[in-house]
């Protein structure tokens, strides 16, 4: 495992940081294939509009860049970049000048089976919920306990992503991923306004959408309408789109949306 | 100052600590008073409660009570507890067998202003609100970001506390604090099963009254309700009840109740 840690070699950080004690920072998670940072524009200025929601100071990021393959020493690897408002005082008011904390990690590659992109994954809906609160929506903020309880509700790998509704039982997203699904000839994902993470992949399928003549829309979703849908399917920077065959044990129908954008994906 | 990480001496953390990366714990922050830790058994019960609600291994206790009195050097002074998930791959799903990350600091005891217990304090209400999640109400969780963010909409130090509302625009507690206000002859405290935090002071508030002939009720509350209050206070672990004499400019009625439960919490 390669780490930088403020640009250093290094494996540990303060036990004061301000990341640990109250989740005050955000992350991302990049992609690398064939020694390329997939997304990488995209995920840096997440990052960086984060950075300004949040009152941080935006890192140098063509720093951040130098330091994300500096760790990346696999072709294929997953990079992780954690920024937090760093130490100071006990308590939660930041600092006035808060020293950030940007930790850069490499991991291998994770082992998804083949079928998940090419047969599709089977679903369920998670009884966690995702909590509304705007000022944090759309974040990929270190706040993550939701997704944590989520997924340990279930244990069969044979279920590949459970699905989260808000307090109003709309479906929200996937416990780490965003979620599409074909009505008409557009595609419709859930705003992330209210809760969720604007994920780069998620923004990737709209750009791409909206350049191969595919209408989309940010909107309200209930899980019921994923049975009449024509196509469902999930994405993350990680995965790129995994298209759904089942929810709950009931079968979902199948399209070639998924698929057309994972070989667009490919040849980036 | 002093800090022991899994009972020994140091001053990090595995940057890979789940804590850090997903907010996958809890923390107790814990009143050194005249060398004695005050609460320290509702405090060690509710840390319990909290790690089998996530389902993490309940640390030795005794273990623990041990390592609160060896950071704890002064008389007088503050130890937070932090108990994290520890390591592990990388993903939200925690691992079959975490071994958990503990944290055991001691901080200078703050210097309040000795008005604010005396005299009463300030309060306003805060823009940033706290979002409904039953499935995490109540813990004292790492996941902080919406009472940093609140804490940072403010600098007037003139302003001890800020009021945190929640979707519906009921009162939930202060930024670090919980709330209660005296209507007719019972005390009312806002209900924490959706959001905000089962304070160890609030429980103490709550038997204390109740051993004292004063009716307790745990209720919604509107903010306006505040300013037909005969009283109104906010309690933590280290302030004990700070009375409010005002709220976003406007006066609040002064009542005893504060000052009398300060009292017995001194003798205790």
């Amino acid at each position: 495992m390669n780490i930088l840690v403020n640009g250093s070699p290094g494996t540990v950080i303060d036990a004061l940081d301000r990341g640990l004690q109250y989740g005050d920072g955000l992350f991302e998670t990049i992609a690398i294939r064939r020694g390329r940072a997939r997304l990488l524009s995209l995920h840096l200025e997440r990052l960086a509009a984060g950075c300004r929601r949040l009152g941080l100071a935006v890192p140098d990021l063509g720093q951040l860049e130098k330091e994300i393959f500096t760790v990346a020493a696999a072709a294929e690897c997953v990079v992780k970049v954690i920024v937090t408002r760093g130490g100071g005082v006990r308590g939660y008011r930041p600092p006035v000048s808060p020293t950030p904390t940007r930790i850069v990690a490499a991991f291998p590659a994770p082992a998804y089976p083949e079928g998940n992109a090419s047969q599709g994954i089977r679903l369920r809906i998670c009884t966690t919920r995702l909590a509304r609160n705007p000022a944090i929506a759309g974040l990929k903020h270190l706040c993550r306990l939701e997704q944590v309880l989520a997924q340990a509700e279930w244990h069969d790998e044979l279920i590949a992503e459970g699905l989260m509704l808000d307090d109003d039982g709309l479906v929200v997203c996937g416990t780490h991923s965003n979620l599409f699904i074909l009505a008409g000839a557009g595609l419709l994902t859930p705003r992330v306004d209210r809760c969720g993470v604007a994920g780069v992949m998620r923004r990737e399928v709209l750009r791409w959408a909206g350049s191969h003549g595919i209408t989309t829309c940010e909107t309200d979703l209930r899980p019921q309408q994923l049975f009449t849908a024509g196509e469902v399917f999930l994405t993350n920077a990680i995965i790129g789109a995994w298209p759904a065959r089942e929810l709950d044990g009931r079968p979902l129908a199948r399209g070639t949306i998924a698929a057309e954008f994972n070989r667009w994906l490919d040849q980036g």
